[in-house]
């Protein structure tokens, strides 16, 4: 038979994810170079390369026996240590009815989304996973795109939600940030949140990233600053490494009971619980003890470490601009300055970009501007520095840890030699970019002159 | 701040399993009876007893390494396993590309939900999980009563279809049934699937008990009789023991390859894909092996003698009509013989009758007519009969097979001494009904007299 699908189905494009997935595998194997092999420079997917915490492996094998449906909400031993959790590193006292544990931070925000009236504010660029969202659930929505900085103005959501009329905005904060790995500090946090509250503006911080703080000080949850407004998502798959495992919680705001009971139908309605083995290994993970704080420590040393080498050189390219990571394991590389070279070589869209990139020989995987809810004609892209075999690099860092900035430098380049391959493609690839259109417009010059 | 949540999720009531679980905190804990410590006879909640089999708990031990996302639709090995399993214990040739794989058969159903187009058949009495769905996603939905046998009537099926002017239509198949523990056999589906076939509509068979089935050659999956409209949705809760591992799957109609990209698109969306370590235990579940194979005789053979037990004393009461399971660990008494002495007593919705049940000294739980669809008067309950210590009785099954029937009673028996003295308890409330009702109507006939 013929099925007929519903319209908001067919109108939500393949998540970006996915359609890299299948662009890569695509291209990949149409390459007829035997020395591509290997695979290509990945700097597309975002997913932590160290493994799964030793003492959460342990908890999941502890209790794979666990075959009996858990609570809706989470189990209680986990919601207790979630709230330990988040008094420890992000000294926030949040009552263990506040937590809501879900498969995956992703089915919590779409939940969310779900419950939430009123227009959705999603700042731009963005994680390349809202969009699909907002749309399958047919909500009203407003990019906000961001200012130079990369950050969102305080006045320009003001102006933005002054022209919406719902009774409740919802602006999805994402922070620390994927794509550009920046960190909203306090003061800004405060001047958004001053928005918020005028503005009746509910916020979903997706604060996936936070456990990857470089100077973990810095990192400020808006559930504090904006506690009564804020529903705070957190989870297992960036700060433990452990994506797989598919378990992230979201805070409620304060005095959110009636909120809650909403969400509880949601949840049971759509999922009934998550998988009760892996509640009970998260409890591991989020339970304060040595072995975690340690690897934390470690992990988010090293992707600073990845981070500052790969900032550095791509600001070392020729007018590429480069936001300065803070935290996450991304940056956003703008390069935009090549725009009249690229339109030269009918490279109109970012998506041609990637495609240029990924071909022979540069074999250099990134997420370009579309995917990142930019204009398709804006030439910036999320550069990933996970490309290395986690276990391994852990071990070295343990091992001997580098301090001095050259030991720094030493220690990317020894331990990510991919990252280190993958960058000077892209800096070959704008230069013979530069190359090509030169000959170009000389040949084009000669050309003229001989007619 | 002041949230506002949108309609149809206020619209949804809270689903039944959670409105349940909240009744039967509060009742029993208002209980003042101290020997009631012991909670109560539990015929209310649906979940086996056993344990999750062996050979999946330590494939889930050596796969909690695991932290790395798992494809969206499933790794490759569960499919594969899935297809052979289907092979094996249902004669379908499934290409293991229809095959999709989600964190629970509620949430794949709720997707399919999500993307087919048309109005929902949903027969009556069903399962409690449904509605709260199609209420959620805001469809048009449909009642298809059930005759007196209990089973869809295809030519009510093929009425109701021809009022509806959707181009396509969705019915829910459960099979084998929850609330009933009933059957379809080859007949019955090819006619149900006669009807499909003329009037456009989409079959989402819910087999989720199809592993169950008492006489095992007797299951046919509506996947063969109706390959090109029907999506087959089976998991590891009920088979397995293991709804708290959270994995199910789908298997799609043939051809219907662009409705796989739809629905691969909503779950990436969602939720990405089914926690890695669980999938692999799953593998170890689906695939094909004598220790399997007795967890599934000896289960389904336990719950077969609990059903004749249960059905048979059931069927003493006077007055009270049962249905004959033949799979599942349900089946449905229908109390409405008691319909004026429940009315007498003041007890006028099925809702009322689950509560004089769970109160001193019954303290019987029983799911309500109401949750299962059905009118609100209509006093029918399902009856589960899983409140035994699985482990235990899974061991003293394989120690003794009891063969005769009064081997069987006496397995029942000896085994289950819960469902037993709840049995006797729900005797004793109609009993007393009948008592009071009479007492009441003579001393009402003597004042009477008196006036």
């Amino acid at each position: 038979m013929r099925f007929v699908v519903d319209q908001q189905v067919e109108d939500i494009e393949l998540p970006e994810n996915l359609k890299l997935n299948t662009f890569l595998q695509e291209f990949h194997s149409d390459c007829p170079h035997s020395e591509c092999s290997f695979g290509f420079y990945g700097f597309a997917f975002g997913q932590s390369p160290f493994p799964v915490p030793k003492i959460m492996q342990d908890a999941l094998i502890k209790n794979a026996d666990k075959g009996t449906y858990a609570a809706v909400q989470g189990i209680p031993e986990l919601r207790e240590a979630i709230a330990k959790y988040n008094k420890h590193y992000f000294s926030m006292d949040i009552d263990p009815k506040r937590i809501y544990v879900g498969p995956g931070t992703k089915e919590l925000i779409f939940n969310l989304l779900e419950i939430l009236h009123g227009t959705v504010i999603l700042p731009t660029p963005a994680w390349l996973g809202y969009l699909p969202q907002i749309r399958l659930l047919k909500k009203n929505f407003h990019m906000l795109p961001t200012q130079a900085n990369q950050k969102i103005s305080p006045s320009d959501l003001r102006k933005l939600a002054l022209r919406l009329h719902d009774r409740q905005k919802v602006l999805i904060l994402n922070n620390p940030n994927n794509p550009t790995g920046l960190l909203y500090n306090r003061l800004e946090l405060e001047e958004i949140a001053d928005v918020c509250r005028e503005q009746s503006i509910a916020v979903i911080s997706d604060e996936i990233y936070a456990q990857t703080t470089y100077d973990f000080t810095k990192f400020v949850s808006m559930g504090k600053i904006y506690p009564e407004g804020t529903f705070v998502t957190n989870g297992l798959s960036k700060s433990h490494a452990a994506g797989g495992y598919r378990l992230g919680y979201v805070i409620f705001p304060q005095h959110a009971l009636d909120l809650k009971i909403q969400f509880k139908k949601i949840l049971a309605t759509e999922y009934t619980a998550v998988s009760t083995p892996i509640q009970y290994a998260a409890v591991k993970g989020f339970e304060i003890s040595d072995e975690i704080n340690e690897y934390f420590e470690i992990t988010r040393n090293i992707h600073k470490i990845m981070g500052e080498y790969v900032y550095n050189e791509l600001s070392k390219i020729e007018g590429v601009k480069v936001t300065k990571p803070e935290a996450t394991f991304y940056l956003l590389a703008d390069f935009n300055h090549y725009a009249p070279e690229l339109q030269a070589m009918k490279i109109n869209t970012s998506q041609k970009l990637s495609e240029a990139l990924i071909v022979h020989p540069y074999h250099t995987a990134i997420v370009g501007g579309d995917s990142l809810v930019l204009e398709r004609t804006d030439y910036s892209a999320r550069i990933a520095y996970v490309d290395y075999d986690g276990a391994k690099v852990y071990e070295n860092y343990k091992k001997q840890k580098p301090k001095t900035s050259a030991e720094r430098l030493e220690f990317a380049k020894t331990n990510a030699p991919r990252i280190v391959a993958g960058l000077e493609m892209i800096e070959k690839f704008f230069e013979k970019l530069k190359e090509e259109v030169a000959n170009l417009s000389s040949k084009r010059d000669s050309l003229s002159v001989s007619n």
